[in-house]
């Protein structure tokens, strides 16, 4: 912007306007130009600080707004999500990416690559920014992916239940099988397998700091006879079990290493086991948000649910099911920013405010991408090509009875079941 | 055989035993060799009529058996159902064809592509072989795609009531919403959304005679004003549309012609509709019988699932749900080929035993394929990059409560009607 004057300003405003294809959105470059969509009630006024704060978004919108936004340089007065919303609606979904956005994107799977030490160094980056923080703004048991919301008003605690119940019903867990777990966060879903459906777990996790919680845990709740925790890479996964399964960790995968994953799949179930993946999808290939790479998750990538079934087809086995929970991701994220601006001050203590302005862009950001539907929520159930299939129907999954199957105590349906009582809490540890 | 010594015929059928792994068969040439496995006692017997019928299994296994059932020369005493699950057992899934097998199966993907006219050849082959032979043995409404068992033990009417059911639940249909079918068959599915939705429906087929009664029925039930039917090529789809469904087609449709399938799709409905693709699919990509191309489904072939969604991924829509109905369609063969023995007489005085055994066989043999999990049936629910997903859970769908949505009469679920009258019956025409 150096060589252009002041008033240019208002003219390269208006064309930002224009290329959102006139987003219901005003912007303002503080003390100077200011445009909005003639005719529409803003949801939003985007104040960038400077000049320069202009020019970088010229260069690299959506890198340049997300760390200038980090920096206090950009402040955002109204409904912060719809704003976001409007800007991916405007951008298109990531299969319109731009060729120097897809460039860019190819040069971060290089750095970012999740070989396994790579995969040890982004784990780290973003899970070992300590516990506490993370018990700020996570539900009790801190699960950290999609919940399941039996309605739109269930409480996070309780779709967090739900969420483990329908994977552990979906894949109809019997008292004594064996259970790996690909990516175990803090262990919620590893113990309650074990707890509430009998089973016992090998559960594997690159994060040095959500093991030792989750073994902690385990203790406490005395099941670390029923649940190893392993803390290694999901490559190093050894042994035969009955079911795989693997809660949000694909995101870390990275297409380069899909076929490693369905190596591991295969050793550990063969032909005969069943398992259930749940992965942050597409539509179509796109490239994942650079920003939140470069600031939040390094090694992130989605996959559309094509892709991702490179995982399955060359092992012959059968998908079962597939469900989109896109919407209740939204409604996950809506929960946890909401606890995340209580805790505001205390996150700023413990790290700073840009630390808070970038946490708070990547959870509306990632609320406006579910919304609009430029990411997905999948779970993908399966069986060995030398298995029957699980169920005749799904009546049973919804009717609060699985088909004849024996059970195991505290089986049941979600509907039939509230558990008022989380044995688990902060106040544990 | 000529110039192999009668003694020699042991030693093949040894052979031919030992590429099934030992099945549990017995392998006769009439008045000559036998063998079978040591101590298990077999499910069936092969007897082969001459040393001929041996040479030809030895050239094309597949082709060669398949012809010479058809022709007498082979009889199989026993349980021919299991006999042909051990032998599809042993075969290995179809990812795992021979080179011999992959060559000729390309070479028929050639002669019977299914370009608008090939399709019509195709097409005019299997479904124009008269509908007075299709009423023998299939449900009252002639409704020729996998059913919906509620319950194993569902007869096949009320199966194919509540697949239609199933169907349109699934897409949430509404009253006074228009609908595009690809590949009606006798229009059972149309009818049953105009009647029971509430819907316009446009339906497409280029069977002669399946069109031809499908109108004729239209008209008797009153509903020719709100069901309209095409006698055309999919790909002469035109107009726009809130909802795309196509059951049972996609396996004429080949997967050179994908793409064209796929713009169809997306002129019908665009980013704001949402449809359903039911078809036969595959866990990994393979050969589909050549027998079967052969000499009952000229053009017929079932892609994965992976290679199905390449029809969906490049124009951005939503998956919303996949569901695998695979022993559903064992279930509908089955009674499928029960009423098919029943009419063997009237079939033969149609058209000739040849025909009787060459239609028994592909019955037989297709069970024995989804019992085996060579074929599966797959339901895709997806909906446009412009639309809201369509229900919050699945619970409704089974529960019989649609989420508060308007419901047209008669979209109860299907636990809860039993439809003891279907109106229409063989007598009417």
């Amino acid at each position: 912007m150096g060589i252009l004057p002041r008033f240019a300003d208002q003219w390269v405003l208006t064309r930002i306007l224009k290329a959102t294809g006139q987003a219901p959105i005003r912007l303002v470059v503080k003390g100077g130009a200011d445009v909005s969509p003639p005719g529409v009630s803003p949801v939003a006024t985007v104040v960038l600080q400077d000049r320069n704060t202009l020019a970088g978004l010229l260069r690299d919108p959506e890198v340049s707004f997300g760390d200038a936004y980090m920096d206090g340089k950009i402040e955002v007065e109204g409904d912060f999500v719809r704003f976001l919303e409007e800007i991916y609606l405007a951008m298109g979904s990531a299969g319109d990416a731009k060729w120097y956005s897809r460039l860019a994107s190819k040069w971060l799977d290089f750095w970012q690559d999740n070989s396994p030490d790579g995969s040890r160094k982004n784990i780290h980056r973003h899970y070992d920014l300590g516990n506490d923080f993370y018990k700020l703004w996570l539900d009790t048991q801190l699960v950290y992916t999609c919940a399941y919301f039996p309605a739109p008003s269930s409480t996070l605690e309780q779709a967090q239940i739900a969420k483990m119940d329908h994977v552990c019903r979906k894949l109809r867990l019997q008292p004594g099988e064996t259970v790996v777990e690909a990516g175990c966060g803090w262990g919620a879903l590893a113990l309650h397998m074990a707890r509430e459906y009998g089973v016992s777990v090998k559960a594997f996790n690159v994060s040095r700091e959500q093991i030792a919680y989750a073994r902690e845990r385990a203790k406490a709740e005395g099941l670390d006879g029923q649940v190893e925790f392993v803390e290694d890479d999901y490559r190093a996964i050894s042994g035969k079990f009955d079911v795989f399964v693997s809660v949000g960790m694909l995101e870390h995968v990275g297409e380069a290493h899909f076929g490693e994953f369905s190596e591991v799949i295969h050793r550990s179930i063969g032909d005969t086991g069943r398992g259930l993946v749940h992965f942050i999808g597409r539509n179509r290939p796109g490239v994942f948000s650079r920003w939140i790479r470069k600031q939040i998750f390094p090694g992130a990538h989605t996959p559309s649910l094509r892709a991702a079934l490179r995982i399955l087809e060359p092992k012959d086995y059968s998908v079962l099911d597939i469900e989109n929970l896109r919407m209740h991701y939204a409604k996950t994220l809506e929960h946890w920013l909401e606890r995340f601006e209580k805790s505001r001050q205390q996150v700023t203590a413990m790290y700073d405010s840009r630390f808070v302005r970038a946490w708070r862009l990547y959870l509306a950001g990632s609320i406006a991408a579910f919304r609009v539907g430029h990411l997905q929520l999948f779970q993908i159930l399966f069986t060995g090509s030398q298995r029957e299939p699980l169920f005749w129907t799904r009546d049973p999954l919804y009717a609060g009875d699985l088909g004849g199957q024996p059970m195991a105590e505290g089986a049941k349906p979600v509907a039939e079941k509230v558990r008022e009582k989380v044995k688990w809490t902060h106040a544990m540890s």
